[in-house]
């Protein structure tokens, strides 16, 4: 039987906690077990992954050290639980399992399974754990993730979990990869403390920039600029914990002001997908698209950043610039991941080592 | 040219012939080639197949032994060809692929291949199995994978059969797994020989319980209990079969008076997706359900078995109890099918040696 | 940035041209970077590539070639991006992945990814890249592998392109495995140079016989001989090129009269699914059929080959023929793949090495 700090509290009393009250139950002596949500991450775990990551990063690029990192965990098995569509997070998790040698069983919709003989959700979820060491899930109901994980801590072979997505809730992988961006871009530049931030766009509905906004609370001296229309607005609930946190921030409709300001412009596209009577595509938001003429009045060593796939937000001739990172953060996304997978799985220290020996 | 037994017979004799007369055609040199149905498993390959099992469990706990498994078949591939949606048998065999080092390719639904451009059903298979050195297959028709076997015993590139499940018929491989659960269940109380095991539920139309019933003939002093309403009761063909082996059975509805009897309690869920006008969904079997109460009555070193998925024959506060050996069932499938494949592919000596030696 | 040719021109310039002008755009320094097109290839890389399958099919025999071949690419990852379906060609590529190492990641379906949300292909496939070393592309419209192959190469990351079929325009490597199939067929018969080779069916529609065609012009003293309806002709195109490159050719309906004077008889399916008003399935075809009679008839070193699948173009008594060489073909598609991808990894050189010296 497990001794994990999640299966001490009831699922119920689990549920009803804020993601912020969750983040105790899914670290375990500074390590993270099951990675559900992007407040379980501490600025050191953020420090660590980041620096793991460039390890990783650099290691791959070599045919030893390739060999090294897939040997770490040729003798697991991961399932990309995926039962609703999304190529390219899958795409990244699965270059992240291959990078660390984790053989990949792909599981996309749970309807071909027992689920129509009668059995429960739950049972289900068991069984497949049974012939897998890890399971990365997307799933549209938001909770699920951590419903699953909760009932695995329960049994006597626990089996992390990594959230990849869940409705509109959380996506905390790719907050990590938007850390880990920002932390690359500025690296020779005093890092993620002291920057400014412009979220830009549809706020209101965006999980990245929601889990992003909570995650650079945990960096110093940042200040957040947030663009939009007011329908489009970011959430109370994130202003207020700005507010608790004492973080500095600013509310406006007025980009073209934003821009020259700030350290990193994050564009976001509209999530159109959600609206249940098209209201948001009638708003005209052209004035907050990224232009070429904008390239002119972003400061030199600022980054333009996109969670992806775009629209129009961003004139495809912003591409070639050196400050559009955009495509980057799609890389960074499958190291971050390998990171996050090695230290689960407790291998992180033996690739320090192996990194600070050989290279 | 193959000199395969399979190919010293035509196919049309080959289908009139019954499962136990099948199983000489199947059985080489004590080797087994193709995997079809389960009364091809005597007692001495059912022994061998289930202490493999052990070695192979026992090697894939330690980094050295999985890398050893895993060298076993890194140069061959496997291919599932499931035309009939099993999300846990796919898992199951992909894991005991991986445990051994194949490579597996995925082939779900026939109707994306060439037989809409009008290719003959021979010819498909004949194709797809050029690519791969093992054919792991389920399907919906009886007697299909017995039917590819016979056409590709008779190419001059053979390529082992493992069906997978086909139709109300056969899954070989199901039975296999409920042996050695039972074997290991029993392993340090005098193995299975002389254990009474009771069928519970739909015993009709469980191809589960068809199967294991005749593995069981092979065991000495086994007693058989079979517990159904009089709708659901086991076919005749199994009771002449038992008659003509001289196993002793009982057909019974009283499910309370025979559960402290037995050291194995078999549940099985209604199989209601083959009837044609609901007929059986009328029937009350909430009598042959397994409480909490009856945990008090079973005997102290019995077993909960069930073939999953469950509805609500077992109440789910049974779980823990350590007699309820369902969740193990699962596993033990994963080992004992790579065990199988181990031996089809004459690796079975090279895996036993190790263990001798290592471990 | 890249110095790849195809960024050289303009998308547009490169989409005006024909298969053979784009030829010098798809080779750099005698290496393939993208395999888009059958007429990219010249006599030197076919032999060269023909020579290199040989190599890898031996070497894949034993143990310790399979793993200095699944050790060429271990640390490298390809895409099989299959928005049509084909099973055949999936599974073809799949095994030659991973004959090579490489780890294989499979998106069958392009609405399962981000178009939906109104991103652009371009930044589909741009991301798709992001995650992997090889993209290998079957899709429905003719030039779209290309323009992805164009665009990539303008990028600061490329990635190799294979055209794994597009529409009823190429299918490069089926022309590779139909070449290499005759160089193993004609090996110890004074090779391709000077044989006659009849191309039976629907011409008119085939991709696979316009580009056998095409390449069997860069072999000496080839007679082609075209057996078809009127109906069913080889388009006049072909007919065009063959009299530009001076190469014999007879256009006829009559089979019977071939058959003894060829050393090679490429059989064909009629391609209806083209159809829109089912007008050539009207057709009698039956006098273009391969029977048991003919092989009375057909010379004793020549070769009956067929793309498959097939339907009653040949009958199956024939398949135990010797000269039956369609199953073969199946094979040398893997190895001929094989072949192809290390060429455009640069690792065919130290292959051929590993061979002099082991075998």
């Amino acid at each position: 039987m497990s001794d994990h700090a999640l299966n001490q509290i009831s699922l119920d009393t689990f549920k009803t906690l804020s993601a912020g009250e969750k983040a105790p139950y899914l670290t375990e002596q500074g390590r993270s077990f099951h990675a559900l949500v992007a407040q379980q991450f501490s600025r050191p775990m953020l420090d660590d992954l980041c620096s793991l990551a460039n390890d990783v990063r650099r290691l791959a690029k070599t045919r030893d050290g390739s060999s090294f990192l897939q040997s770490r965990l040729f003798d697991k098995r991961a399932m990309l639980y995926f039962a609703q569509p999304s190529t390219r997070t899958f795409l990244s998790f699965h270059a992240a399992c291959q990078t660390v040698g984790l053989d990949v069983v792909n599981v996309r919709d749970s309807s071909t399974s027992s689920e129509m003989k009668g059995e429960s959700p739950e049972d289900t979820i068991r069984t497949f754990s049974s012939y897998t060491d890890l399971i990365i899930m997307r799933h549209p109901a938001c909770g699920f993730a951590e419903e699953i994980a909760w009932l695995l801590s329960n049994t006597s072979r626990p089996v992390p979990v990594i959230n990849a997505g869940s409705g509109k809730d959380q996506h905390p992988t790719q907050a990590l990869l938007d850390v880990y961006t920002l932390e690359r871009s500025f690296e020779n530049n005093g890092g993620i403390d002291g920057k400014k931030v412009a979220f830009v766009g549809d706020l209101k509905r965006g999980r990245t920039v929601r889990s992003l906004a909570w995650l650079l609370t945990k960096f110093d001296g940042v200040k957040i600029y947030f663009v939009a229309p007011p329908e489009l607005q970011i959430g109370e609930d994130i202003i207020a914990y700005l507010d608790a946190a004492k973080i500095p921030y600013e509310l406006t409709s007025d980009f073209d002001q934003v821009i020259p300001e700030v350290d990193a412009v994050y564009m976001t596209r509209l999530q159109d997908e959600w609206d249940s009577d098209n209201e948001s595509s009638q708003l005209d938001i052209s004035k907050y698209y990224f232009t070429k003429d904008h390239l002119n009045v972003l400061k030199e060593k600022a980054v333009i950043m996109h969670p992806l796939p775009r629209r129009k937000e961003i004139d495809v001739a912003v591409d070639r610039d050196p400050r559009a990172v955009y495509w980057r953060q799609v890389r960074n996304g499958m190291w971050i991941r390998a990171a996050l997978i090695l230290r689960i799985f407790g291998c992180d220290q033996k690739v320090r080592d192996y990194y600070k020996e050989h290279i």
